[in-house]
């Protein structure tokens, strides 16, 4: 087992290894807790992880609640979110209990929010089973559910009190799960560590992880609330998010960040920040992951939902453009020029 | 105009003086803030007071959307959160942009809210215009809606940028809303401030503000996440919220905490901690604000309100007492003990 520590205003530990979920209790036992916890999972996960875990938790004392909500994105929204807080009123939480999420980034985001605003704040554990919540989502923090509007625009900054990673639930996640996680992991490639493409071509999945992770939380720790280093984990993310909103999210997030990092490449490489070959090495590293390189959207389509990214302030938005395998800038870019870049 | 400054995770200014409403949109610009204002308040405030703030926010270049809802406690509930969050997602604010509260707790608690989640956090400006939000909710950075189970129990901890105290707005406060602040004035004074009992009685209000919140301030900037010293905060609160529930909120906060802080102190006297006299300057001073000193509602009553409370941990309550007018204490108290308080 790997041990990465993660500074933040509440420093947390990341677990990395195998057999992790039966030794749960334990782990929330070393950590101080008792009481109650609520354990949250989707439909998809509930029948393969919930009773390892469940009942890992009452070996150790605990007293466990369950909430399962119906798997998907489209749950990710303020009603599962309110159900979730209500259930968790009603089993009686208190502020010494704590929650607990089991699944991808949708529970993490979903279950995360809820423990920051239950009492004004409740323990959070999580413990990711999908390749792209292990590698990005379950470090740093953010929090959120999507409203009629838009993706994740109501959430906060909370960071978990303890990560699980358990690399045994990988051997469970369809391929097509497998390739959406690839897309972060090759963003991190191109941000800051060229070798990520290696450990990524032979599925070295420990080591991959705990890689990624470690270029995450240096960002984090230089910028927990997202207002200067930490834009650079968006390269991909600016067009990203418009394609998987332009899709109603039909296009994945790992597809739709994969495009993305090539608008952004083929755009640095159009005003000669990177040369050519820098896109071709992306193209490369997506198509073996089996990503997608091109978007099936026009600009004039893309254009609106570019202009609702949260991240947007007053007219310009900052795009993570890269100079070479392993080293991106942040460029601000005005609202009307992005008519210069080619989606 | 008196100026205090806060400390806290994000450091902020409160003003206190007259004819700041009609000068916020210069205070607005001081603070580097430009773009868009959601401007927040309940119907009894907006034909009062929102247009005079509008117009000195627009005068400032700022662009004003506005959101209204219905007054009153019940609105303090997620379905108005989602109401607001949707019109700021609407009005297309961005991070850069900021929100209004422009009323009393129930404004406030929930703008700030939708502040804390709207894009993970945007600027909060709060203009509290009753005596008891002026006095206490305004600063630190408690935010929150009730849920069916129970009151407050969704918020977070999110500082405003900004706090205008216009104490020309008690002008126009109903008499019953002056003795709803008048309980916490009592509240601070037994905690650390005897002189506020004569600042009360000569209904100086400038002063008595700005005494009550540096008695405040000083318990948030030791404890902003309330698990320590700002539980001191919470004399009167622990039995009031519980008859404030029992009553179906027809009992007014300040009511509840005045008959609240009556039996916190019965109970110290009768366990010694306190003299006999000190109970009776409490009733004193509660029955000289127009306040009640004795509860409707039996301990059979009143339990499970108390078991409910959102700052119980595990099995323990912990009750704020006092010594004498000046000074109290904290005295964890387990939920079998609570037979022997008299209600």
């Amino acid at each position: 087992m790997k041990t990465l520590n993660i500074v933040s205003s509440r420093p947390y530990s990341v677990h990395i290894g195998t057999k992790l979920l039966r030794d749960c209790g334990s782990f929330l036992k070393e950590l101080g807790k008792r009481g109650k916890v609520m354990l949250v999972c989707g439909t998809n996960v509930d029948p393969l992880y919930a009773k390892t875990v469940s009942d890992s938790l009452s070996a150790a004392g605990f007293r466990v609640e369950r909430f399962v909500f119906s798997a998907g994105e489209t749950a990710k929204n303020p009603q599962t979110l309110l159900s979730l807080l209500n259930a968790m009123a009603e089993a009686g939480l208190t502020r010494a209990d704590c929650v607990l999420a089991l699944g991808g980034g949708v529970c993490g985001d979903l279950t995360g929010l809820a423990a920051s605003l239950y009492q004004r704040g409740i323990s959070f554990i999580n413990i990711p089973t999908t390749l792209l919540s292990m590698v990005d989502s379950c470090i740093g923090g953010k929090t959120a559910v999507d409203l009629p509007a838009g993706k994740n625009l109501m959430g906060t900054f909370y960071p978990p009190a303890l990560v699980l990673i358990d690399t045994d639930t990988l051997s469970t996640l369809p391929e097509c799960e497998i390739q959406n996680g690839c897309a972060e992991v090759i963003k991190y490639a191109f941000l800051r560590k060229p070798e990520l493409l290696e450990l990524l071509a032979s599925r070295s999945w420990d080591a991959l992880i705990s890689e990624c992770l470690c270029v995450k939380a240096r960002y984090i720790a230089q910028d927990e609330f997202d207002s200067g280093e930490r834009q650079f984990l968006n390269f991909g993310h600016t067009f990203g998010h418009a394609i998987e909103a332009a899709s109603a999210f039909s296009v994945s997030h790992g597809e739709a960040v994969a495009i993305g990092m090539v608008i952004a490449t083929r755009y640095a490489a159009k005003i000669g920040l990177c040369k050519p070959d820098c896109l071709d090495a992306l193209k490369n590293a997506l198509v073996r992951a089996g990503l997608p390189t091109e978007s099936a959207y026009d600009r004039s389509t893309l254009l609106p939902y570019l202009l609702a990214d949260k991240k947007r302030r007053l007219d310009s938005l900052t795009l993570v453009l890269p100079k070479r395998l392993g080293e991106c800038v942040l460029k601000p870019i005005s609202a009307s020029s992005l008519a210069e870049v080619e989606v």
